[in-house]
Parts: structure tokens; sequence; C-alpha cells
């Protein structure tokens, strides 16, 4: 099937959902969720079929394991269903409200966005994931994985629809669009007036491509040059435990920390303890010239860094490092090479916090914490689709709302102008 | 100067508007509006180069009027500014915050979007509107006007420069960019990274071309194919005095209603008073055959109706018309040929208003109202800067708070996760 009549039925679908009361989308999620623990056995065959495809091609153990399905993480995806169910539905809220001067009426309600796109890359996990968000919001979905899970997404796929229509909501509100050929994101990308909104989840090149060429509207995610920035006033042992937890705890993910910046007067300090830090934990620093220098001193191996270091998202135990001579040039330097995802300050000075949350143009700012806490679940909003890197629509972890537009309801008594 | 380079002044700018207090943009605000009287004979002298172009050219005298200045519309340029300095400011709006279980504070802030992009045509008060706004949104904007209104919107753009930079402000957060060509637009359209939104403000074909070519994130606004529905449980007065208003009070702007639907139950005595009031409106109604078939037996010419005519926004003293056999049929034609404007119905039955705000999906939905109210300042925003018709970040009219995006600020003790 083309995926403009992918489009059409699910636009027709999502006419359907967005007057779905609460109930009938809860009760569908809970199916979906109890069918994907019932059909284990043959979702895990054509998992079988894409990591045998994958072993043959090649591919990583790292790759392998992302892409591999289990009983436990097939549970997992359920459980992620059954708590998407327990959230409150964000469709019809009163966002605002007044009666005007001619006693109209006035409401702005939450309704669904239609349509949404989601581009994303090897884990299957993200299919029921992506599902169950698009449909608790009252939006249909079109799902291109890619093509090294396709076997695992028809199948995640086919059990969610049977269950969708089990619970008599329609199964085309989740579809899965071919994943064989680039042809099918570049329709996806041209599909305005049937797709409302395309995300892409993936890598950097995947998501400027789509930025690109789309025409249907995009929400950015993902791309995350997070810095610390370790201030003239801060506490250097809680520096030290925040630098290591969001450069180590998980490197390969957006909201870890890719580059560290030291106000000059605690870098001699800060670096004698965190360079040997950082090489215990196994993280190799890219430094400027100061930063080497306190290497050599040090006797700790620092890789000179260029500005190609500085730009870098390496999401691996790599790490560029710059000494500034203050606030203002970490701000500078920030502005200069961040992603707009996450920068954190450290420091015990109350005016310092203050402008660099200011300053600092980015989707979230912390103060005195780990960059890794920008994440839905952490944020509190029970699940994300995704973190936005841009400035419209939604910035920062999104979750159910952002998955929502809004309508003006105007009700009078024959007012004219 | 190129686009590239205005782009990267107005960056610059945005910074420093970013932090700019509301105190300091209400001066400004005053200061410019305070300037546009002072300076009125500069200003008038341009506009006169510009009509002297227009009427050399051939321009209609409806362009021509809508492209003139006088003392009383450089009066109302000035009020537009001191009504903007009078809105609350929506920088650094808390819009919503917690404490998160392992004690982080969260707070999500209202912050500027940073440059704005506007593409607009003939009228030169756009010029000093948007520049209102979007500075008191703490904004810098890129403003890209009509050719033929290159001199007056080059002389009020001096005249609010000077009025930034004499209030403390940088002049750069206002910039016009250069109209002699095409290709400034496609500068604009391709700035990704310096313009952080693009608002194109006109025709059908300026605002798809925009979307279609822009790589900077754009907010799709103002075409309205707005339909009222006349519901078998109408007042039949109240419906006409509301079609009436609608197609009338002022044709050519997006919320004037271009197509009635009225349920067969009461077509006949509907349209035996519409048509003759329609015609004596100096409407020409384009009819469906049933309609066509009313007509003739009163008397009344009415055209026939092709697709397209449905498809059309006249803004003109045109009005497509249908005869619908239900509910489930108006909604169906309105979401086949409607916009996703404003789309009205009259009716005194509860079930079906409720029905139709629900199924009806369009930016606004009025029940027993013009579709004309669509508008920011009846909707008491104070002043708009559009109407989106999409529905990502804003839809409907936009005031101020449209004009930001928002920042996560998270304030800890040392959190790691």
């Amino acid at each position: 099937m083309s995926v403009q009549e992918q489009g059409r039925r699910a636009k027709a679908a999502s006419a359907v959902l967005a007057t779905a009361t609460r109930a009938a989308k809860d009760a569908a999620l809970r199916a979906m969720a109890d069918a994907l623990v019932r059909r284990t056995p043959e979702i895990l065959a054509a998992n079988e079929g894409d990591l045998a495809a994958g072993r043959d091609a090649g591919m990583s153990a790292a790759l392998l394991d992302r892409l591999s399905l289990n009983e436990y993480r097939l549970e997992g995806m359920a459980g992620g269903l059954r708590k998407v169910a327990d959230l409150p539905d964000p469709v019809g809220e009163v966002v605002r409200g007044s009666t005007l001067p001619n006693g109209l009426e006035l409401r702005q309600v939450r309704v669904p966005l239609g349509v949404v796109g989601i581009v994303y890359e090897a884990r299957p996990n993200v299919t029921a994931d992506a599902a169950g968000l698009c449909l608790k919001a009252g939006n249909a979905v079109l799902l291109r994985g890619s093509s090294s899970a396709a076997r695992s997404n028809a199948a995640i796929v086919a059990v969610l629809r049977d269950a969708l229509d089990g619970a008599g909501l329609p199964a085309d509100a989740v579809q899965l669009v071919d994943a064989s050929s680039r042809d099918s994101v570049k329709e996806l990308m041209r599909a305005r007036g049937l797709v409302d909104v395309l995300i892409p989840r993936g890598g950097a090149s995947l998501i400027r491509s789509v930025v690109e060429e789309s025409t249907v509207p995009v929400i950015e995610t993902g791309v995350g040059n997070c810095h610390v920035y370790v201030d003239a006033d801060a506490d250097l042992d809680m520096a030290l435990e925040i630098l290591l937890n969001a450069k180590t705890s998980r490197p390969s993910v957006c909201n870890a920390t890719e580059s560290l910046l030291v106000h000059r007067a605690v870098a001699e300090p800060f670096l004698a303890r965190a360079l040997p830090a950082l090489r215990d934990a196994g993280v190799t620093v890219h430094g400027d010239a100061d930063v080497v220098e306190v290497g050599d001193r040090r006797g700790v191996t620092v890789i000179p860094a260029t500005d190609e270091d500085f730009d870098t998202e390496y999401l691996s135990l790599d790490l560029s490092a710059a000494i500034v001579s203050s606030l203002d040039a970490a701000v500078a330097h920030i502005a200069r090479f961040g992603s707009g995802h996450t920068e954190a300050i450290v420091t015990h000075s109350l005016p310092a916090a203050r402008e660099f949350t200011a300053r600092v143009d980015a989707a979230a700012v912390m103060v005195n914490a780990s960059t890794r806490f920008t994440d839905g679940e952490e944020f509190g909003f029970g699940a994300e689709i995704g973190i936005s890197t841009q400035k419209l629509h939604a910035r920062g972890p999104m979750g159910l709302p952002e998955l929502t537009s809004t309508k003006y309801v105007v009700t009078g008594t024959g007012q004219v102008r």
C-alpha cells in the first residue's frame, strides 16, 4: 500500500479517535498490552528473523542487542502501554477560557493533532511506545522503523492492530510504513494534508535530512551536545559527582554531557581531581591548550581538542573540555557549540545561577544537577515521545500534551460583528 | 547587506532582548510610537513615492488605498504600539512547575522565540504592528514587506530603529529585508539557525510557497474558506443575521464566510429569505443543483457551483451554497473543503452543537455566532500577529504568548541519576 493511501486511512481513523472517550482509549491500550504478552512467541519468532539477518549482515553486538527482544522486554513494552493508560487524557482539557464583553463564551480546548508520523531507528520497543502515546492523545500514527527491525515491527504492529480492532477502535490508527526503501520516508515527508506532524527519532543525519526536505511540519528531536560548566563558586565535590554522572551513567543518550567548561579560578584544583577520575572511569578527554597543560602537569593524557571536538555529540566515553575566563565566556562557548538540548551550571552563587539560566538558550538549563535529568519520566510526565530541541510547539521532553493541538470553541446567542 | 548578515545581527540583538526588562521594552515601544507621530512628514513623503510608482504601474484603486498612509493612519500605528506596551509581558511567565521526588525544582518558563521573520504584502501598517509585537515578546524581527511599499517601509523602520537606539535597546532588533528581489524571501526561508520561525502573511500562493520551500519552521496563517452551517434546529432569523454579517461585513478578510450549508429540513424557508437578502446585499450565490432550483422557484439568480467554487476562498461578495441532508453531511463537506480556519453552526440543539464542535477540525468553531469573531482583538488578546491555520505551536489568533517558546529551568542541590 502506498504511503498516501496509508495516510488517507490514518486520517479517517484519526477522525474516529478524535471523539473516542478516555475509557475507550484506555481499554484499547490495556488490550494492546495484554496482546503483546499473550502473543510473545510469534513476536520473538519474527525478531529471531531480524537478528539472523543482522548477524548475516555483520551487525555489531551493540546494535544486535538493541534489536533483540525477549519475554522481559515485551513485558516492559506491555507495562509501558498500561502506564500510558493510567495517565490523564490530555484531550478535552480547557487550556483557557473567558466570557467576552459581548457575551460570547470562549474556550480553548486541547484536541488531537490528527496523524503523527514517526521515523525511528533500530529499537523495536519504540513501535509500541509511540503507538501507545499517540493513541492516548487521540492521534493515528504512521510508524516508519528501520529495515533491520522490519519483521519485529510488523509482528508488533499486527498484534496492536488486532487488539485495537477487538477493542472497537479502528486498526488503521496504528500502521507500519514500508521500511524497505528510502522512498517511504520521502513520501511521508511530502504527505502534507494527510500527516500533521513528523517526528524523527534517531541520529543527527536522519533528523537533518527530515528537517531539510519535509513539507510536513517537523518536530526536531534529540541531538544533545550538552555542557557542564563548573563556575568559580562551585562546590568542587558536587561538580565532580555531577560531571561523572552526566558523562558516564549512560554515554549513548542525548542528555549525556559531551563537554566540560571550567572557570579559570577553580580550573587547577578541579581538573587535578577530575582528570584522574575521568581517566579511571574510562573517559578520554579532548582538551583545549590549557586543559592539556594541566593534564601534562598531573600526568594524565589529554588529547588536544579542535573546534570539531567542541562541535561533536560523541555519544561515547569521550569528553571535550575547556577552561573559560568567566561565566560570560562559558555562555558564549555554549551559544557557539551547544545544540539547545541541556546545559548545566554548578555554582553556589545565586547571581551566577540566575545569569546562566537567563542567558543560555536551551530546552533545559540545570543548576547543580546532572544533565541526565532532561527526560519525560524524570520530569514527571509519565512517558515521553522524544525530546524536542526546537523552539516551536514543544521544547524539551514531550509528553502527552505535546502530542495535541488546541481548538477555540466559541458559543453565542446570535452575536454578529 | 545580505539576509545572512542581517540574520546574524538579529540573533545578536535577540540575545540582548531576551533579558531586557518589561520596563525597558515598554519604554522603547512608547518611544517608537512617539517617533512615528513626530516624524510623520518624512514617512508620508516616502509613502508618496510608493504611491506615485504604484499609480505609474497602474495599481488598482483598492491596492493604492491599502498602500496609502496619512496622519490618521500613522496615529493608528502609534496607538497600536502603545497598546502593545500596555499588554502583559509573556516572557518569564511560569507555565508549569513542581518539585520532583528527588528534590529538583522544575520550572517551565516562557522565553522569546529569538528571531522572527515576517513576509507580508502591501499594507505598511504591518511593519509597525509586527515590530511592536515581536519586540514585546523579546524577539528580534526581520521584516520582508512588498516591493510596492519599499519606500514607506524603509522610512518606518528607520524611525523605529532610531527610537530603539534612543531607548537603549539594539536597533538591529528591527530590520527591513531587501524587497527588490524574490531572492531575499528564499534566503530568509533558508536561514536555519539564524531565523527561528517564519510567518508568512498574505495570499494563499505566498503562504504555499513558503510552506513548501522553507527549512526554517513556518507558521501558516490566514487562508479562510469558512462555512456557516444552518442546522435543522436553527433559529432562522439568527441564521440569516449571522450569514449576512459573516459574508458581507468585510468580505476581503480571512474570517469572512465563503460558503453556506443548509440542512434540507429548513432549506426552503431559509433560502426563500436568504437568497433575496444576499442579492440585495450585493452577494452572488454559487449554489449546488438544489440551491439553484430554489433560486429558480423564488426568482433569484443562482450560478451553478462546481467543486472549485466550494474549494475557493473568494474574499469577495461571492458565496458558495449547498443543501445537506444531515449534520453528518455538513461535517463531511467541511472536512473536504474547509481550510481549518473558522466554521460556524447555527442551532438551538445542544446535541447538534456538541457534535459539530467536537467533529469539525478547525482553529475556531462558532456556535450561534459570526465567523468574523476569530480575531485576536475580539478574543481579548489585545493584538494579533496573524491567525494560524496549522496545528503545531499555535492555532487560531496568535497573540504575544504565541510569539514565545519555553525553557525548563531545573534547580538542585547536586542531584545525579
